[in-house]
Order: C-alpha cells, then sequence, then structure tokens
C-alpha cells in the first residue's frame, strides 16, 4: 500500500465526525473519529473540532489538502454551501468545490449539496450522498443506473452518462424511529434485534406491495396485534418490512423489473433493502457507503490537483 | 319537545365522558360531560365515575336504562366486551349488546365493537364507530353507501342494505399530531388556525393525488420550507392536506367518481375533508357525529324495548 498521504478526508455529519488520512489512489492510512457531529459543535468551533482530532496529521503535513463532505456545508455547519442544481455531471460538482479559509494557507474544500425538482414537481436536496455518488458513478460512467442510499433521509437517485439527473428522498428512517418511540405503535413495540425476525419483515414488504395505502397499513400493526397474530417482538420488523416496502414500490414503479438497483450504505442499513428487493425479484448490486465517500474525494481530490 | 326520558346516552371515549337524558325519540332533554374518559378513570372506579356525573338522573329515575358506546367496552374500560365481526347486520348489533351490573336492577348495556377481515387481508377493528354508523345507516337501510368517519383513526365503511361489509382504519389523524410534535418536520412547523391556510392544503390533496408515494411528499415539508416556498405558518396546512389526500386516494381508488360518500363526525373534523373531497370533485354527505351517536342510541334502545 501506498502510504504517502494525499489528501485528508473529512465525512462531517449531523451525529459523527469521520477523519481519513488518504493515498493518492484513495487507500485509507490511518483513520480517527468522534462524536463531534456538527449537532454537537457550536458556531465558531469547527477548526477546533478538527484540530483536535486530526492535529498530529495537520502538524505533520502542513500542506496536506482538506476536503470535507456532509452536512458541514449547511447552514447549521462550517460554512453554509448553495446546493447546485440537478442535471448536473458529477465532473462539474469538482469544478465547485467550495474553499474555507481554514489554517494558514492549507487547502480546504467543502463539497456543495445536490438539489432538484423530483418528478412529481417538488423540490428536493441532498448533502454528503453526493460524494458517495461521485465514487460510485466514477466506476461507472457510461449508461443508465439507479442508486439508493437508504437511510434516516433515504434517497433514489437516477443517473445517466454520469450526469446525476433527479432524485427523491424517502422519509422511510426517520418515520421508522419515530413511529417506534411515539404513538400507539409504540406502547406495545419491543427493541429486539431484527436479525431473526425475517418473516414478518417480509410480510410487511408484502403488504406494502398492495395498493391499500400506508395509513391504513401502519394501523395494521395493532389490529394484528390485538387479534394476536403479531407477536410483539416481530412488530418493529413488520413496521420496517411496511415501511421499506412502501419506499421501494413508490421509488420502483415506473422501473423496468430487470433494471438492477444499487445500493450504497453501511451493512446494517443495506441488509434490510437487500432482503426486500430480492423478495420482490429486483436484482440489485452492493456498494460500501464509507468506500465511496472515499472513492468520491479521491475523485475531487485528482480533478482539483489537474486543475493546480 | 318530548320531555319524557327514555333511556340515558352515555358516549365514554378515551379522552371524554357525555352523557345525554334522552326522549323515546331520541332528542336530547338535557346532557352533561366531563374529562373523565376512561385514560383517565381508574379500574373498579367507572361505577362511581357515571353515578358523580348523572346522579341526579340516576336518582330520580331508577328504572331508567343506560346505553354506553365507546372505549368504555375496551380492555382498559369497565368491562371488555369481543368485537363482532363483519359482514353485521345493524339490527344483528342491537340483539347482542353485552348487559353490565351496575345500579341494583337497572338495564345497562355496552354496545359491542366490530372486526372485520379488509380487503387487503388483515384484520381491522372498531369500538364506538358502530354506534354512529347505526344511527346513519337506520336513516338509509337499503342500496349501496360509503361512509368515512374521520378522527385519529378515521374509519372508512362500506354498507349494503343495512349490511355492515367491511371497514378500514387510516392512522391519519393520530400521524398528523406526532409529525407536528417530533422529527424533522416539528422543527419549523407553527401552530396556526388553519381557517386561512386552504390554498396550502389543496396542494397537499393534489400532490398526494400523484403516485410518487407518502414517505417521499413527506420530505416535501421540509425541502418547499428550505427552498423558501413553503412559508412556515403554512406547514401544518399542506401536511394535513398530504395525510388526507393520502387516506382519500387509498380509501377511493376503486370507488366510481358518482359514488356519493356521507362523512360522519363534528364539524371541525369534517370540513377538511370536505374541502379535499370538493377538490378531488368528489360527491358528500356530512351528519353530525353527536347526532348519529344518539340515534345510534335511540335505535339499540327501540329495538331492546321491543324485545322485553
Amino acid at each position: 500500500m501506498n502510504t504517502i498521504p494525499a489528501f485528508l478526508g473529512v465525512d462531517w455529519g449531523t451525529s459523527n465526525l469521520r477523519v481519513y488520512l488518504v493515498s493518492q489512489r484513495g487507500q485509507v492510512i490511518e483513520q480517527t473519529q468522534s462524536a463531534k457531529g456538527i449537532l454537537h459543535c457550536s458556531q465558531g468551533t469547527f477548526g477546533d473540532t478538527l484540530t483536535q482530532l486530526a492535529g498530529t496529521w495537520l502538524t505533520r503535513w502542513p500542506q496536506l489538502p482538506v476536503y470535507m463532505a456532509g452536512m458541514i456545508g449547511s447552514k447549521q455547519g462550517w460554512r453554509e454551501t448553495s446546493y447546485l442544481p440537478c442535471p448536473i455531471h458529477i465532473d462539474d460538482i469538482a469544478s465547485q468545490l467550495v474553499p474555507l479559509s481554514f489554517d494558514g494557507t492549507r487547502k480546504c474544500w467543502i463539497v456543495p449539496g445536490l438539489s432538484c425538482t423530483t418528478p412529481d414537481g417538488t423540490p428536493d436536496v441532498m448533502r454528503g450522498e453526493e460524494t458517495q455518488l461521485i465514487g460510485a458513478i466514477h466506476r461507472q460512467r457510461t449508461g443508465s443506473q439507479l442508486y439508493c442510499l437508504p437511510g434516516t433521509h433515504a434517497k433514489w437517485v437516477h443517473v445517466k452518462d454520469g450526469v446525476i439527473q433527479h432524485f427523491a428522498t424517502y422519509m422511510t428512517g426517520e418515520l421508522f424511529d419515530i413511529l417506534q418511540h411515539h404513538g400507539l405503535l409504540s406502547v406495545w413495540m419491543q427493541d429486539i434485534p431484527q436479525e431473526d425476525q425475517q418473516e414478518w419483515f417480509l410480510k410487511g414488504v408484502e403488504l406494502a406491495n398492495k395498493q391499500t395505502g400506508l395509513l391504513h397499513h401502519l394501523f395494521g400493526v395493532r389490529s394484528l396485534s390485538l387479534e394476536g397474530t403479531l407477536p410483539p417482538k416481530h412488530q418493529r420488523s413488520y413496521l420496517s418490512g411496511l415501511l421499506i416496502g412502501h419506499e421501494l414500490r413508490a421509488a420502483l414503479q415506473h422501473i423496468p423489473q430487470d433494471t438492477p438497483v444499487t445500493l450504497i450504505g453501511a451493512t446494517s442499513l443495506t441488509k434490510q433493502y437487500e432482503r426486500a428487493c430480492s423478495h420482490l425479484q429486483r436484482q440489485l448490486h452492493v456498494l460500501s457507503g464509507e468506500r465511496m465517500v472515499l472513492d468520491g474525494l479521491a475523485q475531487l481530490h485528482a480533478s482539483a490537483a489537474r486543475k493546480v
């Protein structure tokens, strides 16, 4: 492995901060992380927080450029960056990195987020996922692809020949979290690992595929439980299946059955989507979310380095 | 007005207790209410609570029968009554009232709730709405009707020739309440009366009619707001329109455009549904929820009196 660092890659989200010392080829030499996500930093302390976590590297390599992705570019972050409108080619994102004054003459950039108008006419936004997309799209710069990035706010992204055409966000993860902790369904729900609860997860996916609507299906968690059919320990899996099922149904409704979906995320997140897609006989590929952030940052660095 | 009381009608729900002194023809002679819903009564105190609120009438008319509808028949209520399975004729509900031992030899009954299997194969239940339905269906005992009872858990009910065929519950009101107070959407939402916010309410109804799915539409509340298009004071109305729109879309999907919907509820609840139906060019009639409870109880009394 090449152990000469080429840049510092920073994935700075709402809850966590991850810093990577990365080689020219995108290999991680060293890495460090903390719970100092932007929600846990106050305005004016972002530079200090980064120095605290990555100070050794910053001191050792005074010229090492820094690339930052994620909510660090939001209003609550270090510096608010404008969303770049879609359609946009991934190379055009590289040319619009937002420079930040930080550590003397060190080159430091924030990757801007993206905006679009979804096919139903409403606006949509992403911040952070664009960097993973750059990494993923760079692997296959021609043809049409459909990417799914599961999460609190899951993104479905349409790409053609390296151009991000449009995308749509689904509040799946957030609604799952809210319904587990508030309201009628939360009362009997047990917080049990979902690993062995696949039967009820898939029943949820199956029902979501019928047209009777999410608002009705949610009440079914209660009525199946009242009837004694759905035991409390399976309710969480069933709810997860219902919500992911509804997301897939809406996102895939006009997509031919043989079009593959590329999932990008952490294993814990993508596993349920894999099971649901497989149940619906949808082809899919899975890419590591962390790997894609690093590949994306490496692409952005290579592009910036070419310009210098 | 006939001022000779025929029975005491009790509408005992989760949050409230309403007692009516009612004539043979279902006219209210006097009425009283308290916040002593079943959630605010402990086991063993239901009799005392009723005596406290309606003691004067109970003492004055020791033989007056009492009919109780609502959550009072649930596990958390005075006595748990089994759900009667649908399809069921409204006259068959009258013959299956559950007697309760209360005040010496006084006749006292709880109206049982109903259960069914919805067309998507899941079970469903109601408790309280069946009494309003008895009142409404009695007005038109032949032909096919579609009833909507808006609320925390809205019910859509299919009826043919006096027989309640099946019904489906939508968690519309509950989800509206939860999303106003928890999670991303609650952060900027302002609690402003919705009376003058019809424009955004109807935009929500309109969008819900498109096929991109509720999980995506919910995120639109945030992205429209980020973009500056949707001001904070209109977010609540827009969310309400989205949710009611999704309920209507699912409930009406196989119902011909010229089939009228009969709404049963309080004016504050039915008004938004009226606006949404009217926007979707759906015909509807509105019946007062309180009137239907009393009509239903009067029907049950007439039927019980015939048997004695």
